[in-house]
């Protein structure tokens, strides 16, 4: 049974993993008969935001790892023990999380870094030209990762695609039911959230990434 | 088109609304083209459970209807204002917080009390007999609602079954994959993960539960 990496960063849209995409991803990989295992970095959220009123939390904090077993019902681990050798292909789903906590894109733009642990785990799939699969923001950090000229989608946003661009990204315009493929790497890329208006519209390009995924892995 | 209320109990399997079952209910009613809004209590968590150990966080609180607002992205309002009227079904997700925040049956068992905005909410769907649905642990406050002789499941949990005998309610086993109609009410329940092993298997009784409500709506 083919076994995939999934990486939350929290658990909410605004200061996590964007928890639609999240579970969305965990369901279209069980309906394809893989087994998942869901990774979070132990470390401090960028910061809480109250999901009611959008604003900051001030004085609160909280953990990504601890807020992302939400997600995953208590069954995670710590993304600095992950092995790439152990799975077949990796996934993040989206949210501000992947911007604010797995690297910090939110604040820095193209000036921004990525979490090293993330950085290394994804760097051994990428060697073996094993499967990857980005959602929402999360493409953002793929420049870094993969290198110049990585082709991804963070959906239609001019002012990240730019972003993205001055990283050495290779940005496509895609609407929320497609993907974008960089076959050179075997990396997906979908918008979900940052183009999606409802559950089900994000599931039209998770489903259709994980669809390609499993292609992928034959 | 048809409008669909969703109480959530906050966001997370051990201290609020389990995040799964909630994102498969607002999946399901979005592929039978319902509309849908989220509600929940404005009032403080039991506790909060840090779901990477499984024990309480001492010192820490959290809103219910701050929480939720992270499974609803934003867009919930508190319960104390949903007005039945405006809704032509309702349904609850589960997870422990309908136990320890929509009701204190995971402390008092049958000697427990429902939230009083929720019992009234639930009532005016009952009086017109408009479908509502309850998963997981949260039949167990279906007798304070609809009485002696509500008929539910809550899976196969013999100890949570007598206390619903307890209250009055009638408990009827019933496997994951599938639901409990109480016809004189139009009342359906389904276990979810009172007996899932995983998400792919909490989908199956979820989706019957919103094909039944929808079949109900005509």
């Amino acid at each position: 049974m083919k076994k995939i990496a999934v990486v939350l960063s929290g658990s909410g849209v605004f200061d996590g993993a964007e928890i639609h995409e999240s579970v969305l991803t965990l369901l279209a990989l069980e309906r394809h008969g893989f087994e998942y295992q869901c990774f979070a970095p132990n470390i401090e959220q960028m910061h809480v935001i109250n999901h009611l009123t959008g604003d900051v939390a001030e004085g609160e904090s909280r953990n990504v790892l601890v807020e992302a077993a939400r997600i995953a019902r208590g069954d995670i681990i710590d993304l600095a023990e992950a092995k790439a050798q152990d799975f077949d292909a990796a996934i993040l789903p989206g949210g501000f999380g992947a911007a604010k906590n797995l690297s910090d894109f939110a604040v820095k733009g193209s000036d921004c870094s990525v979490n090293s642990d993330l950085v290394s785990f994804i760097k051994d799939f990428a060697k073996d030209k094993k499967p990857v699969g980005f959602m929402c923001i999360a493409p953002a950090m793929l420049p870094h990762i993969y290198g110049q000229g990585t082709q991804l989608t963070i959906g239609t946003d001019q002012e990240t695609a730019d972003a993205i661009k001055a990283m050495g990204g290779v940005h496509q315009s895609c609407p929320v039911e497609d993907i974008v493929v960089d076959e050179d790497n075997n990396l997906v890329t979908t918008p979900a959230y940052m183009l999606a208006s409802s559950v089900s519209e994000a599931a039209k390009g998770i489903d259709k990434l994980v669809d390609k995924i499993a292609l992928m892995l034959g």
